[in-house]
């Protein structure tokens, strides 16, 4: 049995149901589960759902509580849950939380400790999937909690021997070998597959017991983990993925004023690549810490308004809070929850009620509504974070945002942060799943990516001759796949970008360049970037040294600045950087169903399109008021949903802090 | 042997002399004896203790010494030793410390590395005590050097495997069961059990050569090492309790000027531990450090002074420097000593001397003095001690102490220094010792005490219906001895308190609020916790919160206030905790011998009591002189013993860094 | 054979040629040959060099790149490589550089893992040597990258074991034994043996099949390694000694305005470290770093001739960058090269050039030149180093300087700077080395060298005796070189010194005091060392407390302040430690060909002397011109090599960042 378990194609039972779509985004939140709790305890954490529009709940299935001493399972805490749950209408996320001891028990272990423990898994597995999969109220199997290591892999052990035995037999010789040193990231590959491998097990062992119900996994500290996660493997076994929020513990690359900038950038780093599933945000911080987290805050019943509905903007198919309920005991206990200790709820419930009840009032909106799309894409690649973790690792750097593993992701969130200056959400996808079919009027952004596979350099001078436009900054590009420096060669993209590049210095941990198109001060991060043109136009000199370019190329055009502009500008004055991406992405800006007339900070913008509406969300996290002057095609309101900022002409007024949502109809 | 030893019940041999109490404070101090010292070195180490008035010297045996190749002993260098102290009539405390490698001479081994160590160690003791028990100048055996290990316990070896046996099956169910789960102590309270279990052992083995002197520990590090010591256990085979109090190791919790606070804290912490045993500072910084120590710091004459009359009006029977002589060779060389590089005494020494001189001269008063006792009692709990520990060992947060280990001791240490600032020094007391009994005109402080066990749920109800005054502050009550959190349950201390906690919210390292009831502002660290009152009445409201409240219970009432307002004013501006504490404790600040008519920051008043005469001790930290108001029953001294303060009617000036002792002739 | 290799006796082969020394300094560059590169890239870089007046080269024989997965050799790579430097011109430095992984290649591995690995490696020389030793371009081997550890010292392996052994039985019982205690320096002074054993191993070995060649070593992180080296027994294997110097790794010590300063006193350490052999620096920063290095820096084209010329007139044989080419591949890859990516030469690289192209112009001067002696030497001890590491790995204080390991060698750089300030450059020597013959007219400084070992007792004793000035500071001669104090012995240099320390006290982290004799405000850090003088006259005092004696003492006299006055000025204001230098070398300061008037502050001058000629170079640090008054026997250029500086008079003005360069004729 264990053998054949082990040595099952991976993906064999992959079965994928159906897209995991809902009619319109479902609020809920964790109902925490645990011995000591009352008949009247579980009846009422529902209850309490139910009374704040809360249709979907999500519960850990703590094997710890089930498996009795004598090796048999005693279900009735769960099933009274479970129970509960349909009384009231809610539908569950199941996760899937073997065996563990106490120290364990926050977040689970992610991997198995040997083959012997694999079967007890898989016995779990069999006793709680059997037990509970006809339960009307189960919604969701997720699969586990929280996958994901930071990179740190799983320890040695006879299964990991196997496993790494088959993996590394199946390895093929890359086509692309130029002779030089390759860096060996055997290890970090190896951690993706087996995680993958991993996860996939755990969905074929669900299956053997129910085809029925939906599959899901919540990976967190997203920005971090990405080297973790194969999202194109999951596409196969999940039906939906979703993400963990815990401003506490996973926003460390932002301000609080930029939290709603972050869940919309993670958001949108999820949708795509979730691929053709859906998401969720399948934990969103819903209450207070005392000893967890890394950040200490209790979001106010404000931002919870403005995470929700940034959230829904995003598309996600619903928000489930972690947690209603506080856990009660050992670590973590008192933490985190909705309700209070007398379980009233929290204003922050509140709020999450007032946006629930919105949502299924306006259910026919969200029938049909997807986020606006951009034509301009930030990309982020494997290679490059892999890259620049094996740098980070060696250099401990801590000083330097620019040499931190941290870079790649940063760089995006700056340019990310720029183009949402100006109202617009560009889309944000990694580099193999971007569709590079029909580049023209598309912008691509290649912000800081360290490392260009071989297999982009076609699709990249491609897209440009096509018609594309590409803006590319930072080191991008300094290294190939392999680590090997693609600059002191005959550079593989010189023909498309117009020139290559002779130096980057270090110059100062920040400093600034004079730019002439657009005429700005650019704010750079450590390093100088200077260029040698062949045919492209000079846009920025920094004394004898180009810096920038303008390359017209095909039917399309390259812009490179090849230092680090959006980390010079990241959480300092990033004006010049704002110049920059209005400038080079004007036309797309242009194309948005609303933008601003001119740059606003710290003031988000989502829209949401459906055939007949659109929904607009604006959210202020400047302290003061602001008037903003939107462009495009704008309409008068037909409907608020929240706030009350009132548009006069093609202004609006928010308050400080202030969410507004509002509905209006297409003319066309 | 081996296995009798190891076998005999804990304590069997515990014959406690009788208490260890001295006529008169003794100042003394540490002769280093090492090899390189002649006998004139040694005759003259005891000849500068008698002409500086020190009575008392300690001296480490160390076994290292005196353990030859061949195993057999040669104590020579130590018999020079007990022979000068006899000569000059000096008391010798004796530091057992079997022999260590250099790398642990510093501070010596504090478990034996297995049972064959333990039985090297046995010969050891028996050697030494064999040897040196007819010594006319032996006094006290010090069973160790500074035990206490910061919580990290013994490594395993086989003789911890077969007391954890043995301990393990001993150990029973609680009573005290309510469902939940459980955090697990297990390795905490073996660490403490061990600890006792092995100074117990080390005693028995002195007892079976020697039943005549006095055994004593010195436990260092105090705040951060609470969690390994049972103190109660250790009363039984101790005849005096001390302390190590160097200041470069262990005052970081204190500012320089704060050092008398921590002294004086410190001695009554340790003097309630003690139990019906006397208590000694045994070791008090001498001299200037240059490789140890973590505070660079060389005691100013000035300082020693205040020292000691801050350990003496604390009750302690003595006090003995660290060091007289520099020990002269390896790790700490030329470091700590109180006579200079040419045997010359230093200013410090002079200092310690002219105490020394003054309190024999002042004898008699000393003969029935005792420090004043206030019915103000602060107390700490050892489950409290260890949920902030375990909680810390997760967060790992260095920038919030309220996330620190180290947050329940500092929070009562600002208590503490709240009720100082009135002139009045409260008890301090762990509360399993606190005595219940009697409560009215009482008043119980319960600073930031995490964990209420569920034993002192009855008592707390029953103390304030009986008439006590119940001060409440921080997350006091949040967990149960188990790591449960109460607030969520039907809360045991509901009644007595008069409402429950809402939440515990966020918002900011440090902020304040305001407070009607006194009118005054307080400052606030980290979370806000707001109360949901059933009958109290509110005292102080934030926004529609409210975040303190008194309740009239039987006779007595509860304040209560759960924000971290001692560590919201901890080295940062504490007037509004002052006004707080002056408040809710006027009847007990009113009652001490003496008070200040308005609160005094940065002056230390410690009062003795004897059934003639009172002893005022008065220390000036303020970079300014002060005039000071007294209150309560002002007379002029019948003598001064320090300083030259001068009491003009109710007033008394200080000079910057003065120290004023005085007597005065009790009325009635 | 394995038998054989490793007893052969220490020294057995140690054959020395000759002194390498070169007509005049060869300026070069590593080319990083590597897989991957064609035969006209490695011809190009031999090309680039040769267009560039570079006549040396250093390559690194990587065994990786050599080593066959079939055990045999293919130097193909490296043949090519030969051949092109002999084409060009260029003399090569072969790195021995047996085979690494992928983890280790950046630096190589210092000791062998085993016997079996020695055996290797021994196998690689044979191969390399007998394969390589007839190359025309060969000039020298060096024996291993970057020897040290930084105290670290070789894992456990049988081949340690081994000469552990052998070691430990040759050692003989000192003839200084006072009784006390002593520190156990096993591990440390094994370590220095084995590393120097190894480095001789290797020597033997190339000399099995090759006693034609030069060879040579090249430490690195060189104040920190010290303790590592044992340059006196390397001198007999070697031909020259090296250095390296990249700023990014290695010059943590100094700001960026100090490097010159750095390079200045680094050259000076290795050049007497080498004994008879002379010096190169092996390895000078010559570009940009990204992921790799601490301090992040792309050397400027000013700086490149500043350091050069810092180097030149240090006496070195000549400076070879890291690196002409960047590294291709892996780490490190598009580092440090002084080409760029399209392999035009970068202004560092034309700086360099020019800086070469001026010397072969000026060849006939260097022939004769060498660096100006000075009267003066700043001592440094090997005890010393060990003592204050011991001391620093308890305290782990990172926030004092004066606790820190680096606190011996950072007091000498005060010193150093401090004289340099005068436009004097004194001698720098380890204390064993120093030729103590011949005092008059000599000063020698002990610049807080914490421990005087027994030896040098006599050898400073007789020293000022016979007419020998001594300038003592900090904390020198508290332990001698078991770290026994002898501070509270009869100080064996009581006579000498003229008194002895009463107490060391800390004070604050920086303070100052006044001094009379000079009059001025001299900087402290931490400690007040407290005299207590016998015959000396007081040139200091700090309240009651005598701080700075003066005692003449035979023809001689001692100069004491024993407080860290250089750490007190280090970074700092140094204006009073400039005076205190200034005022007790104030003749030998005079002897020096040319000095400054006045002290001036980050400019530094280094002069060179020919039999006909003197050579001066100038380089202002400051960032605004200056105008510097020489003093001694100021002669007009008769020759600039850099820079436009303009004597008029006895008084030069420089930019800021200029440095200059010129000869003049002697007229004696």
């Amino acid at each position: 049995m264990k053998k054949l378990l082990i040595l099952l194609t991976f993906g064999l039972l992959c079965q994928c149901l159906y897209a995991q779509k809902t009619d319109y985004p479902l609020i809920g939140a964790q109902v925490f589960i645990e011995p000591g709790q009352t008949d009247k305890d579980i009846d009422q954490f529902f209850r309490i759902l139910n009374e704040n529009h809360m249709e979907v709940a999500r519960i850990r299935m703590f094997g710890a509580h089930m498996l009795q001493a004598d090796g048999s399972w005693d279900f009735t805490l769960y099933d009274k849950a479970f129970d509960a749950a349909k009384k009231y209408g809610v539908k569950l996320f199941a996760t899937l939380f073997p065996p563990t001891d106490q120290l364990t028990d926050v977040g689970g272990f992610k991997y198995p400790r040997s083959k012997a423990h694999l079967d007890e898994i898989a016995g779990y597995i069999q006793a709680v999937v059997t037990h509970f999969k006809d339960k009307p109220a189960l919604y969701t199997w997720v699969l586990q909690n929280e996958p994901g290591t930071g990179g740190s892999g799983p320890a040695q052990n006879d299964l990991v021997d196997e496993i790494y035995a088959q993996w590394k037999a199946a390895q093929k010789a890359p086509t692309y070998n130029n002779g030089f040193l390759k860096a060996d990231f055997t290890a970090e590959y190896f951690h993706m597959y087996y995680t993958a491998w991993y996860l996939n097990w755990i969905a074929d062992q669900v299956k053997l017991y129910d085809k029925e119900h939906y599959t899901h996994i919540n990976p967190h500290q997203l920005f971090d983990n990405l080297i973790d996660y194969d999202f194109p493997a999951y596409e196969k076994f999940l039906t939906s993925l979703g993400v963990s929020m815990h401003l506490s513990w996973h926003f460390d690359y932002f301000t609080r004023p930029q939290y709603p900038l972050g869940i919309s950038l993670m958001a949108d780093v999820v949708r795509t690549a979730a691929g053709k599933n859906p998401f969720w945000i399948t934990e969103m911080q819903g209450g207070n810490v005392t000893a967890s987290g890394n950040e200490m805050l209790c979001p106010t019943a404000e931002e919870i308004t403005q995470w929700l509905w940034t959230g829904i903007a995003a598309g996600c198919e619903g928000v489930i809070f972690w947690t209603l309920n506080q856990r009660a005991s050992v670590m973590e206990a008192g933490e985190w929850g909705m309700i209070d200790f007398q379980r009233q709820p929290s204003d922050r419930l509140q709020s999450a009620a007032q946006v629930a009840k919105t949502v299924i009032e306006n259910k026919t909106f969200f029938q049909e509504a997807e986020p606006a799309k951009s034509n301009i894409t930030l990309l982020y690649n494997m290679e490059s974070l892999l890259t620049q973790e094996k740098n980070a690792a060696v250099s401990k750097d801590n000083r330097n945002e620019g040499r931190k593993s941290s870079a790649t992701m940063k760089s995006l969130a700056g340019a990310y942060e720029a183009l949402s200056a100006w109202g617009v959400i560009p889309e944000v996808c990694e580099m193999q799943q971007y569709d590079w079919s029909n580049p023209k009027g598309k912008t691509v952004v290649l912000p800081n990516l360290v490392a260009l596979p071989s297999y982009s350099w076609t699709k990249l001078d491609t897209f440009v001759r096509d018609g594309g436009r590409l803006i590319v900054t930072g080191l991008t590009g300094y290294y190939d796949e392999n680590m090997h420096c693609l600059l002191m060669d005959d550079y593989p993209l010189r023909k498309c970008f117009g020139g290559q590049i002779s130096e980057y210095k270090v110059i100062a941990p920040y400093f600034t360049m004079k730019c002439e198109q657009p005429a700005t001060t650019i704010p750079v991060h450590m390093w100088k970037g200077i260029l040698r043109p062949d045919k492209a136009q000079t846009i920025a000199m920094d004394g004898n040294d180009v810096v920038a370019t303008r390359h017209k190329y095909g039917k399309g055009e390259v812009i490179w600045f090849p230092s680090l502009i959006e980390l010079g500008g990241w959480q300092r004055d990033n004006a010049g950087v704002v110049d920059f991406y209005g400038t080079f992405c004007q036309e797309a800006i242009a194309e948005a169903p609303l933008c601003f007339a001119r740059p606003v900070n710290n003031v988000l913008m989502r829209i949401m399109e459906s055939p007949k509406q659109n929904m607009v969300v604006l959210i202020n996290k400047q302290h003061q008021p602001v008037e903003i002057e939107l462009a495009g095609n704008v309409t008068t309101p037909s409907k608020i949903l929240c706030g009350q900022g009132i548009l006069s002409g093609n202004k609006i007024k928010l308050s400080a802090g202030e969410c507004v949502v509002y509905l209006y109809d297409k003319t066309r």
